[in-house]
């Protein structure tokens, strides 16, 4: 298992219909093959600036790459994310037993 | 649901013992009233300098609570996480349906 995560600040008002549309267009990400638990989230702590995140599974490295190189991920990165994202933060985990 | 996630790298070397004895001392936290879905990450991407990750779901804000102010929470803080984390990030999120 591989989470892939990212935490992030939209340039959008909150509340604003464009977040709305942002976010939506971000969950339509789950359709890609190979996406497993995928989630939209709101950050909570005031202990960092961002307000949104977005977390999904992926059985291995090689289904992690089709979801990256996928054209409706790239597109999703051209079109929507790097306009509309002011600061963002990826973090990826595998599971860990000390 | 509140997942409550924090992202860290240790000043412990990579593979030493004094890394395995942090991670096993982190997972007793799991044993705390209230702590659902404890998870000891790895953390891979290399688009940020953490290394590991702890996240853990609560029910409500009142268990979420009882954990952070609870006195197994507070002395690891104060005897293992200060002296033996060298950067950390909390994020913590909810369930978003836009």
């Amino acid at each position: 298992m591989i989470r892939h995560t990212v935490a992030f600040r939209l340039k959008h008002p909150s509340g604003s219909a464009a977040e709305q549309d942002f976010l939506r267009a971000a969950c339509a990400l789950a359709k890609i093959e190979g996406v497993q638990k995928f989630e939209c989230l709101r950050q909570t702590s005031l202990k960092n600036s961002f307000t949104f995140g977005l977390s999904m599974e992926f059985a291995n490295e090689a289904a992690y790459a089709f979801y990256s190189e996928h054209p409706e991920h790239s597109r999703f990165v051209q079109e929507r994310w790097i306009p509309e994202v002011a600061e963002f933060m990826e973090l990826d985990y595998v599971t860990c037993v000390p």
